[in-house]
């Protein structure tokens, strides 16, 4: 079968398992993938792209590069990983600038650096166009992973729900997003959040949401569970870019790319789980709770699955 | 500039120091990337590769996998590191085969086993043509970087030198390797040798040779130190190929792709690196040493740089 008939989460489930370790920190097909390290999980995670896919109207290689190292860090800090340092591949047409590639590494040496981690180097390679793959490496104590039990609540870690959305869509529409600094820095600049580290221990489990928020519930829901959202994080920016409350849920609910957590907090945490992420300043909103069943579903409507795929 | 008037090697030379921190375990450039975790070494390590430049004729996708872990495993043992684990980066074209896919992961497997790690996941994304990275992490106690000293012995490990030189030329011949199953064995599945483990704190210096002996050594010589080259292997096979022995050197000096470490060895240590690779299982050949001075030379003429650049 060709991989646009299989699709790319129908691959991506065959390939996961394919030389896995069992017994592993995390199961085959989360956020990253480790090994066990003495009493200390090490966890190695490489996300990819292409230049275009993820470069917005004003974007330039700087911010794609901090992107970059942004979508894989996020990836091991809601596993509860602290990243130690990255390192890059990337696929380089020969005409390209130098300019244009120095820019690009500095943007990933940014974000590495404002998480208290390193680049390590990488790989260059010739391309016909500029595509990228991240890695990254990271300890974790208590690692996390995809996984909710009836009873659990359900937290939205951070500030960029609908942001990142309303970005992406300004993008495709051309839209100037002068008016909206907020909405611009959190597609610019999304950094993955240390202050997750701090709940290290009180969780049931962690997502990275970067396909969407809904597709995140779903990918959540597969572990055998029902998601009741009650609430969506409306920020009055996002509302006033998308002009009303509806088109602002979707923007929240089908977004991407926003790099931030969602969190299964088991309700006996949450009182520890409040006062820790107060105290660290982390953003931690409410979003619903997790029941027996299946499905994901917004004030008793069934919330459809779409997400980007690939393939 | 662009990138193809800048070259591969000077593009390198910029992007290596962006973010790499200071005191780490390896210098910026070398065959990888660390962090010092205690006591122990943590190296990365990201090498990246279009399908259609590896696979030479009559290797399929499960051989290129196999390729590509062995390329990132290499320059890991290289630097005294056992490896743990591996992630790729896949670019698919959507019309492609899932067989392919699963053929090539599969192969990426092989190779992470027979090296006692294991692979970690990754990621897919859709691309023009089939396009790989391959990361890796390991544990280093004394890391090995690239480095020698006047005074010191080369030794080159292992036995591929002039064979995956041999099997690129009969590609690009559409020779056939029937008659030649070691030199076939070399370059479809060069595995690289944990047995150089087992040299761990006798040697000054280690690289990688990928792109081929002759530029391997004036890597080197940049340390700022003459190489001279006494002797090179010369299998039968590898002179039966080339026809004599004048083109068998040119294919040891500027074959590639053999994934086998080129070592500086002190002289006060040799007797124990001869004695502990003959426990381990390592072929070791005695090449040359290394004086002060500059270049790179075989029995007093000049060696001409010359390897294989994406740019």
């Amino acid at each position: 079968m060709r991989l646009k008939d299989l699709g790319e989460r129908a691959l991506l489930g065959k390939l996961a398992p394919i030389g896995y370790p069992p017994g592993a920190p995390l199961p085959p097909g989360d956020d990253a993938g480790g090994v066990w390290v003495g009493e200390v999980a090490w966890l190695l995670k490489t996300d990819g792209f292409l230049y275009r896919e993820v470069a917005l109207l004003g974007m330039g290689p700087f911010e794609v590069g901090f992107r970059g190292v942004a979508a894989t860090a996020s990836d091991l800090l809601c596993k509860m990983g602290r990243p130690l340092g990255f390192t890059l591949g990337l696929f380089l047409p020969p005409d390209l600038e130098e300019a244009f590639v120095l820019e690009l590494v500095k943007g990933a040496a940014e974000a590495a650096g404002r998480l208290g981690a390193v680049l390590l180097g990488g790989d260059t390679n010739a391309g016909e166009e500029v595509a990228l793959t991240v890695s990254g490496f990271a300890q974790a104590e208590v690692p996390l992973p995809r996984r909710a039990l009836p009873g659990d609540l359900l937290y939205l870690a951070g500030d960029r729900w609908g942001r990142t959305g309303a970005a992406i869509q300004a993008h495709y529409q051309a839209r100037d997003l002068g008016a909206y600094p907020e909405i611009r820095e959190a597609a610019f600049y999304p950094l993955p959040r240390l202050e997750l580290l701090s709940l290290k221990g009180l969780l049931r489990g962690g997502l990275d949401s970067s396909d969407g928020l809904a597709e995140t519930l779903w990918q959540l829901s597969e572990q055998g569970v029902r998601v009741d959202l009650e609430a969506l994080p409306l920020y009055p920016d996002v509302l006033a870019f998308a002009g009303d409350e509806a088109l602002a849920h979707e923007l929240v609910l089908y977004g991407g790319e926003e790099f931030e957590a969602v969190l299964a907090v088991p309700p006996e945490q949450e009182a520890q789980v409040l006062a820790r992420a107060k105290g660290a300043g982390l953003p931690l909103f409410r979003a619903g709770q997790v029941s027996e069943g299946e499905g994901v579903y917004f004030l008793g409507t069934p919330v459809k699955r779409r997400g980007y795929v690939h393939f």
